[in-house]
């Protein structure tokens, strides 16, 4: 089985290229490798795509966990209609991109009172994830006279199938499960708070149309039957995300028309239940991680018992998630290809390998690669989201990787 | 089935304690949560423990990637017979712990010209894991006058069996492949380089004595092998490390007794085929792995369908391998408790989760625990190595967690 091919970037003298600049250049001009490079436009086209197809009444989210990088942070503000942020830390780097507050929500189980303070006085709006942070926020609210815009964070009873990541269904860490929402619906009326209405996140990294149409119809259904029982008109309904992309041998970009085509036919239910309601689709793989690559050079190449191993100033402490160390059952490779000869002039099966002390820091296990050398760059793509910042940096304290934006 | 019993740490009015320190004061003290907390005098014992059973003619090296805070290593200096790095910047560290450069050596695939330069003017010993490695280090001397240590890193050509990590046996990145290692020595021969010996390393964090027997007879025959195609004296033979600690259910701490008895026997072996050669034990995770707790806060308690979570400000950010996300394929729960009632009036089954937005963040699945509240503090046992730096501390933008050694 073959990786999906790669439609973002272009490829000239055998060079890939990024930004308008091939790989060399980028390199020659990051100072060093390894580096990550972060390309607009596909951010751009990436956004125009789903714009295209989805409903006009569907407003995009960036959740900037993905890749909370301030310039990428900033230039997705630009493309879409409000961030969504996990902890303090990335709340600082959305206000500080100049995102509306109005437009900005807060998700994540055990959110300190600290972070709980700082939100409400942010004014942005919380998706409350236990009965404990509605009586702390209600609290804050006493003591500042504010009024804090809540959301009921649901763990819904469904999941999102196939998922890459299932977020509901069954006892979870997230949310407020769906049957006890009703009670808590009628306790945020009782207390000084705004609501706003509901976040229902199921899953992510999904790449099959029909689980994904599946758990939408299963969230609108869920979110209409808990408007009933709220305390105000809902204002805000987060869908959530689970759009994938195509990481490993034998995936497929997804299909958006059936997702599209459903969620127009789910507008006017949600508009029934929730009339005023905004309604918001979560995304952030899917939204930046195809911009990204990763780029390291090879610093050796070895023949182990006939064997090749180009080993690299690169490897899993900056990439964790290419190695297979994080959250995969089975390893698997990411695409990776030798950036400066795309083709060469002859291929072989190599394995690319970090500089660390263990067997785990491998990035491509026995992949069909243009011979290499030392000097050369090897890129593994679908980088954009979960690398820098989901990677053990500081492990065996090598440098950290430098990251740019074209 | 259960975790081992916890030797190293004591409890004093249901109170775990470090230091002499019950583990309230240390929260305290530490300022805020989450932390790690490295005991000094555990680090002493297992030491100790080692000194008493090993024969003296077996150094004993601490390798720093294990824990490298500046602290642990002064510490550890203090204790062993050298150092042992991975890069730069742990060579940076051991240096700057006032480490001997005659008692350091520096292995790792995939060393760039600038490490190879600055370890050969440190004067440390170079595990050279390539022959690239070794015409780099000789074009070093021809310019600079030195004449750099090296060391023959060796890829075995067998394994330590049942291992955690197999470093040995079939192709690999580390070392050269043992049946090449006679044209390499000849050509080190002719090179101005100091030759120094062998760094035969064939796995890591073993828990069998059997297997650590055979590995290392296996690692003194190929080593007394390739000592007769050495260019010069052998003066030093690191046998590598591969003891190790328990971290699941089921798990035994090592009989350190048959392994000590098989070195003893090995001695005259070692002393016949390579008379002067200091006989090196690398040991990381083994000597620092149980001197650490990972210590944070319950910060919310949630009961979802019927299954208690204990939500924490701590997590899979912090400590990736209690997570389970780093080398393992099957989740496993590493010792967990509650740290301020060890014991307690009540126990229950929870899961101790993080407060990142991903079901991945999970340091204990269902574990039988003294019923916790908010602000109780939640320990995680053997935690000393591959925590901190090993840990994908940026991850979702929460503070990193404080290091403080007692």
């Amino acid at each position: 089985m073959k990786h999906a091919a790669q439609p973002w970037f272009e490829i000239a003298d055998d060079c890939l290229r990024a930004g308008g600049r091939a790989l060399t250049d980028l390199a020659a001009t990051a100072g060093r490798t390894p580096f990550y490079v972060y390309d607009r436009a596909v951010m751009d086209r990436k956004v125009e795509a789903l714009r295209r197809v989805l409903p006009a009444e569907i407003h995009l989210h960036y959740a900037i966990k993905a890749n909370p990088m301030p310039e990428v942070v900033r230039h997705m503000l630009g493309l879409v209609d409000g961030l969504d942020v996990a902890s303090a830390g990335e709340l600082r780097t959305a206000l500080g991109a100049g995102a509306d507050p109005a437009d900005v929500s807060f998700a994540g189980p055990g959110k300190t009172e600290e972070e709980l303070e700082y939100a409400a006085a942010s004014d942005i709006t919380l998706n409350v994830e236990s009965e404990r942070e509605i009586e702390v926020l209600a609290a804050i609210a006493q003591r500042t006279g504010r009024k804090p815009k809540v959301a009921v964070r649901v763990n819904p009873d469904f999941e999102l199938k196939t998922s890459g990541m299932k977020m509901g269904g069954g006892p979870k860490q997230f949310g407020i499960d769906a049957e006890r929402v009703p009670e808590v619906l009628r306790r945020i009326g009782a207390l000084p708070l705004e609501f706003r209405g509901f976040h229902i996140f199921s899953g992510s990294q999904n790449l099959r149309p029909e689980a994904i149409i599946e758990a939408q119809q299963k969230t609108v259904a869920l979110a209409a039957r808990l408007a009933q029982d709220a305390p105000a008109p809902v204002t805000l309904l987060n869908i959530g995300g689970g759009l994938g992309i195509p990481y490993f041998p034998g995936e497929q970009p997804l299909d958006l028309e059936p997702i599209a085509a459903n969620l127009r036919a789910l507008i006017p239910d949600i508009r029934r239940a929730m009339p005023g309601a905004e309604i918001v689709l979560e995304l952030g793989r899917y939204l930046v991680g195809e911009s990204g690559l990763y780029v390291c050079r090879v610093i050796d190449r070895k023949i182990s018992r006939g064997q090749v191993f180009l080993v690299t100033d690169g490897g899993l402490h900056h990439h964790l998630a290419a190695s297979g160390n994080f959250g995969q059952v089975l390893r698997k490779n990411y695409p990776v290809a030798i950036g400066n000869r795309m083709q060469g002039s002859e291929r072989e099966i190599a394995s690319v390998v970090g500089p660390l002390c263990t067997p785990l820091d491998l990035l491509g296990d026995r992949v069909e690669l243009a011979r290499a050398d030392i000097g050369d760059l090897v890129v593994v793509f679908q980088s954009g989201a979960y690398g820098f910042t989901a990677s053990p940096l500081g492990f065996l304290s090598h440098p950290a990787p430098i990251e740019i934006v074209v």
